[in-house]
């Protein structure tokens, strides 16, 4: 079985037809949830691009990897899934975007060379790259991320699009008379990105997996990760002309939220994104931008379906669908990502597994608290291992895919934040270590905890489904708070660094003192079996005490 | 300056006569103590040999870098004294014991062979090891430790020693008639060992740590680490016949303690170990050795110090001298260590700094609660360099060694203990990650909390000061086991893992995006001054739109 591990950027869990929006066609990613089975309860570790990535791709929290933001390096030797996959004789390969930051002065401690194969590995976090492009690129030395890699650029280069960073200049801007309508700017979102449809980054992606897909000796796991529908918010045409303001649905927001919001929370509020997507006319702009953007999306998807089902690939692989985070849009008065409620923090999560033991499951959906970090674990077993407790914090779903729960399953779900490198942490005058928050979700009570000495928050998504009202505060909650505090207290000691000793080595170990003749406790060596003690008897040398 | 970190195996924090003991005088101990600061409030971060001694070295937690008991390998990568101090300029060399067992798996995945610069420092818990013996030779392939090195048997075997493991038959056991007479069997204790002293293994080690002074070029900071007085309890001519059964303190122990004890404590109480300590026989005989043991290390001390004297090295010489836990010796019914009683959690804690801003706090004590994770960070100030909070847990010493107390300090000590391969795991029924205990510790209430779901145990040591009484389930200290159960649990939120980016790293990020031109956040870019959108304007390339 191979493994086609499909992630979107920033792709709300809710903005699919299988996930219920009103006016959003996604055929494709619906045929997908009728071959397989739709988790409708999944949350990332952390609603950022970077910290969340790193917690897929090592099943563990982003307080285990480090990884906590968007260009804090995964240390060196950190595992990933390339790890334990490799292992299990899968090749793990990457087409698309990691935001992986090398941990350079670690490697270089090491002595790892980036251009040998484990240093390679070690650079792209575990996978072997046959493709690898963050999008996002910026001009000059300062540009964001590495300039000198973009084979997405080189490709447009190559296609006649004549600029030095045409990214940007095409791909990611319409035209406004003579001049450039930047794609940063949402008053352009609702142009055609001025490119031609099939030069466009999704449908390169997606030729990139063709390709990889032809040729590649299995068994493999592909990562192919898109950058879309992330911003910058525009898309070529047809796709720009699909949807309009009025397939924009109402922001979820309410005044309820502004009167007395908790200080984290406000200072979010005031931010620029936010202060931006709190305009309807950016809703207007960038939301049928953010959906055509997605309906390319599907249609890609499509073409990599009809490609596995014309060559009867399809029978042997799993096929996952998943994303990053989500994105605000307006909603809770916040754009982007960054906080705890549902629009950031839950996800769209659709696995295919083609054996038979899912056949009963196809096309239904499972409620169960699931977490990013199960996949790498589901993966695992997928390719024939046992999943490593003592390293991977994640767990399999593989009983839920084949209809048998699991005897005991999680009790809450758990997502962290660092912002130490916002400009809300300066606003709140906060050490770096105290710009952090952790979400507790038990699928009703969503407890969200800041360090820094900020009371919590607290929603009930049960008579709230839309986290409009902040019970942090509220004395006939206290119990459900101190309940989800305890969660949060025993999870915080979980034993997430005993990651060079396995249960199995544990029970190798039980003893083995005594097996080695150890034995700090007896008076004579009666205590024990004579053959314990024999080799400490026996006649002494030379005389030595006198 | 050179820093001689020096550590016992296994002594007491109350053994030394500057400490008060009643009848064993260490005055090579007391002149440290003259010259410098005696730490009377110092604890290790965990009550077993390999875990303490990675947090001494690390600098941090055994939560934080993994090796949670003797042979739990240091995962490859985690830095060590020896990354920082060598960063500083300053070689950090091993004569002696160390504990440490390599992360051969981690280095294997990295391409890290053991006989390279770099492997071997992996595999020595990052020092340039001058000689490691960690002692306790086993036999054969199945020998506790790797048999094949063992400079210390090799050294014996070449003085005319003649046994496949003259360790044992020598250095650790006496004669009895023509027969051996073992040191692992207590009732051998009060036998002279069957070793000239001078062959014995602390003057053997001391004699390493002599001669690496006499050639080594500084700055270097040398872990002088001996084996004693841990057990096999059994010390040469004239040592073992220095004190007999009238000099052994009573056991502090109580019957309290038996009457409703808690269960993890009444499994230790019913050990091999502990039952034995529990006989006033074991006690007569192993008691005088123990302290026989630790006066031959107090006479090599002696030599140090004249050495250093004589040469005039004292003077820019910091000298530390601590250990890497206690022993019960029957104390609360226990043998051994492994829990957090005060004769197993606290160690003695003695610094000479020879700089002149210490002139003024030398032959004072300091009862400040101090961490063993606190010396890495004082080596790195002494070395000239700035703790790198991010990494290292600790908190240097440096003010209270100049008299100059720091702004804030901690308010608790917090130690951790992993039995998970012990006995007392199966007889517990514990899942391996519930055989975890955590002292949390403010200088007057001593919690211990117990993963598994056992109740706490609390003790008032103002009150209490032999801890007999476990206040664990009295009502009346409720607020206090939850005041310390806060401090818990804000210990075990901290950010320990955040290892690839410094403070500093943090500052330069901020605001980083926007630098380089990622602007999610902009109607029309009129909201930020026209530069900073500049790049992102100007005429349009040819236009694909249509």
């Amino acid at each position: 079985m191979n493994i086609l591990f499909i992630m979107y950027d920033q792709l709300r869990w809710d903005y699919l037809s299988c996930a219920g929006h009103p006016r959003l066609e996604t055929p494709n990613f619906d045929r997908v949830a009728r071959m397989g089975v739709r988790f409708t309860n999944a949350y990332v570790q952390s609603p950022v691009c970077g910290s969340s990535r790193m917690s897929f791709y090592t099943g563990r929290y982003p307080s285990s990897h480090g990884a906590q933001w968007n260009g804090f390096p995964l240390r060196v030797g950190e595992q990933t899934m390339g790890d334990h996959l490799r292992r299990l004789g899968m090749g793990c390969y990457l087409i698309g975007k990691t935001h992986m930051v090398p941990d350079a002065e670690g490697m270089a401690r090491l002595g790892l060379a980036p251009d040998t194969v484990i240093g390679a590995r070690q650079s792209e976090c575990g996978f072997d790259a046959v493709v690898r492009d963050d999008g996002l690129w910026g001009e000059g030395p300062d540009g964001f991320y590495d300039c000198k890699r973009s084979p997405y650029n080189e490709y447009l280069k190559a296609q006649g699009y004549a600029a030095a960073n045409p990214w940007h200049d095409y791909a990611n801007a319409g035209v406004d008379g003579e001049d450039i309508a930047s794609g940063w700017f949402f008053r352009n979102a609702d142009r055609p990105a001025n490119i031609r449809e099939a030069d466009s980054e999704t449908p390169w992606l997606t030729d990139r997996a063709l390709e990889f897909m032809e040729t590649a000796e299995g068994p493999w796991c592909a990562h192919v990760s898109y950058i879309k529908p992330h911003w910058p918010y525009i898309v070529p045409a047809p796709y720009h002309a699909m949807f309009g303001p009025g397939d924009v649905p109402p922001a979820t927001r309410s005044a309820a939220e502004r009167a007395a919001p908790h200080p984290v929370y406000a200072a979010y509020m005031d931010n620029m994104i936010a202060r931006a997507f709190q305009r309807d006319e950016v809703r207007d702009k960038v939301i049928p931008a953010y959906m055509g953007l997605i309906k390319q999306c599907d249609d890609q998807l499509g073409r990599i379906l009809d490609r596995l089902e014309a060559t009867g690939a399809i029978r042997d692989t799993m096929i996952v669908l998943t994303s990053d985070h989500g994105d605000y849009l307006g909603d809770h008065w916040l754009g982007e990502k960054d906080m705890f409620h549902q629009p950031s923090v839950r996800i769209p999560l659709i696995i295919h597994d083609p054996r038979s033991e899912a056949d009963a499951t196809r096309g239904t959906t499972c409620d169960a608290l699931v977490e990013a970090i199960d996949l790498c674990a589901t993966f695992i077993e997928a390719a024939g291992g046992d999943v490593p407790g003592h390293i991977v914090e994640g767990r399999a779903l593989t009983r839920f895919l084949h209809g048998t729960e699991p005897d005991c399953w999680r009790e809450v779900a758990i997502s962290e934040y660092n912002y130490a490198v916002t400009p809300m942490r300066a606003k709140l005058g906060l050490r770096s270590d105290d710009a952090r928050m952790f979400m507790v979700f038990d699928g009703r009570w969503k407890l969200i905890h800041f360090e820094g000495g900020f009371r919590p928050m607290l929603f009930d998504l049960e008579n709230d489904p839309d986290e409009f009202h902040d019970l942090g505060e509220m004395a006939h909650v206290r119990d459900e708070i101190a309940r989800l505090y305890r969660h949060l207290h025993a999870w915080s000691l979980r034993n997430a660094q005993r990651v060079t000793r396995s249960e199995a080595d544990l029970e190798k170990m039980r003893g083995r003192s005594a097996r080695v003749g150890i034995l700090p406790f007896l008076w004579d060596g009666s205590e024990v079996p004579a053959e314990a003690t024999a080799k400490f008897r026996g006649k002494a040398g030379r005389d030595y005490t006198g």
